[in-house]
């Protein structure tokens, strides 16, 4: 089943509360982010919508009738990119898959409101899902999707909070990660069998599969910041090391207190450190402490994938999509 | 009856689900900017509540059990403050109530943040609605709030949009004060007349009622914004005219096309030239226009208000607010 033009019809739709006379610019704000409009919009600076695409899978896999279902697909999807907006001014970050970003062509204040704009679109178009589910159901969607909002606004916290701490844990990581990364992926799942009609033991499951899968992703995502072949190759300006992000290895490199704490501690590394110091960390146990984390995190979503049996073709997209998400190499 | 202590306490509950190890900084950002921590925090600082009781005298004048439309009080307070700690941001103002603003303190991300975060606190609060009202009202009150937030995103889209153009015309102006100012305050009284289980055409003259209301506030502080006591003796330099705000008796000064349109041309207005520039707009007859303007929304919010009619002792009360909104002279 190709999900995916019936997504982005879903989602234009939902912007298009925007497409008024007076409004013009802040629809072609959001139009311009989501890659449909302005220079170089195409598919590959559109993003995967990895998230609408589990919640419609997960749907699928519980027998459930996805198109009823692609509303919240859009809120998904619309709750993502408002964070990105709103994380891209944070990050001072002016490019996005290889275009400006909305602060950057639009200034600060705009970018706000078109974050602002995309987080309240999401909000509407829950409500969509009537009269196809009942009000009772939607409204659980939408405190399954505003509790998984909120925690992805607490992880956005923790991590610009995290920036000025140098003493952060593991059990730091983990927090800052389930908002920012695990919350919204979770909330995916829950809503995708939420819709789907399963009972509360399945979409608890889901629910666990996307938080597990999330983390996964993440801890895996770490361990390419450092040893993934873009990052040691080539594009060590780009590894983790020079950002000076607190990812995993660095945070337990940094709690074994040896030769790269000491490094680390003296400030900002250069690209030409980042192999050797790469090589240190692997060292000190970080690489395999790294790997062997994702895989448990990844052992711990399919168990509890096993557990929500999920169903039919939809069934097994949703294995493959979450074996590659973990599986990959850039 | 005395609202605010009710209206304190359900705010600070719904703000309390921050209110965790993990997110202190988060939960104490909001508890400042809603004036019960930090420096200077008093009941001076905190506002005066005005949306959530206009929500809940609204409920009571419909005979509704205002203390079960308690959370929607809290919600539209918390949308009120979200929008106000991003306008902050946007306008580049580093105090408010004469404390400094949350960016100020905090630095735009957080700031960004902790209105990201008021404003899905305010999501969230609506579902506490459930077990009092049914689910199909809250899926209402829900819209209905969505609906006004996304005009008051369109409202601040164009206050900044329109800094730049300089042929702003009066059905401009609607359309921005609109959204700015009116749809919060029309969407109070919608939500106060729903939750207080009135009719559908009830509820319609309530919410316009609260729309024409919002309309005359804020033409009525245009007004005051150049006539107002203090924006000609003493505090010129707080004048409209100083900060080259486009209100309306400016627009429609610059569509008359003489002295006053030829010295705004000229460039930024110095506050010696305050007091003689306010007398050049009223001779071109901006004073008389907005003044009747301001009388004639008035009109039709209380028109409105008549054909909702209010009652008992809360009705009264209702009426007397909304008389003194635009009937204040600072």
């Amino acid at each position: 089943m190709d999900y995916l033009p019936e997504i982005e019809k879903e989602i234009q739709r939902q912007i298009a509360r925007l497409d008024e006379p007076h409004t013009t610019q802040l629809h072609e704000m959001l139009t311009y982010h989501l890659g449909w409009s302005g220079e170089n919009a195409d598919p590959k600076t559109r993003g995967k919508r990895l998230r609408p695409l589990f919640l419609l899978l997960t749907c699928s896999a519980c027998d459930g009738d996805w198109r009823s279902a692609l509303p919240a697909a859009a809120a998904v999807e619309l709750v993502h990119n408002f964070s990105l907006i709103h994380d891209d001014i944070q990050d001072n970050s002016d490019k996005r898959r290889g275009r400006d970003t909305v602060w950057a062509k639009w200034g600060i204040p705009q970018a706000i409101n078109a974050g602002d704009a995309l987080f309240i679109l999401s909000s509407q178009a829950l409500f969509d899902l009537v009269p196809g589910y009942s009000h009772e159901i939607v409204a659980r969607a939408a405190i399954i999707l505003n509790d998984a909002c909120l925690n992805l606004t607490r992880g956005q916290f923790l991590d610009i909070y995290y920036e000025k701490r140098k003493d952060l844990s593991i059990e730091d990581y983990w927090s800052m990660v389930s908002g920012k990364t695990a919350a919204l992926l979770s909330a995916c799942c829950a809503l995708g069998s939420l819709l789907g009609n399963s009972d509360q033991a399945t979409q608890d499951a889901y629910c666990s599969f996307g938080h597990y899968l999330g983390l996964a992703y993440q801890v895996h995502d770490d361990f390419l910041g450092i040893w993934g072949d873009s990052a040691v190759t080539g594009k060590s300006s780009q590894s983790d090391l020079v950002s000076g992000k607190y990812s995993l290895p660095i945070i337990y490199g940094l709690g074994k207190n040896g030769s790269f704490a000491k490094r680390w501690a003296e400030g900002p590394i250069h690209p030409d450190e980042v192999p050797g110091l790469a090589d240190q960390l692997a060292t000190e146990g970080a690489r395999l402490f790294t790997q062997e984390t994702a895989d448990q995190m990844t052992d711990l979503a399919m168990q509890s994938l096993r557990i929500a049996n999920p169903k039919g073709q939809a069934g097994e997209q949703l294995i493959e999509m979450a074996r590659n998400l973990v599986n990959r190499e850039s």
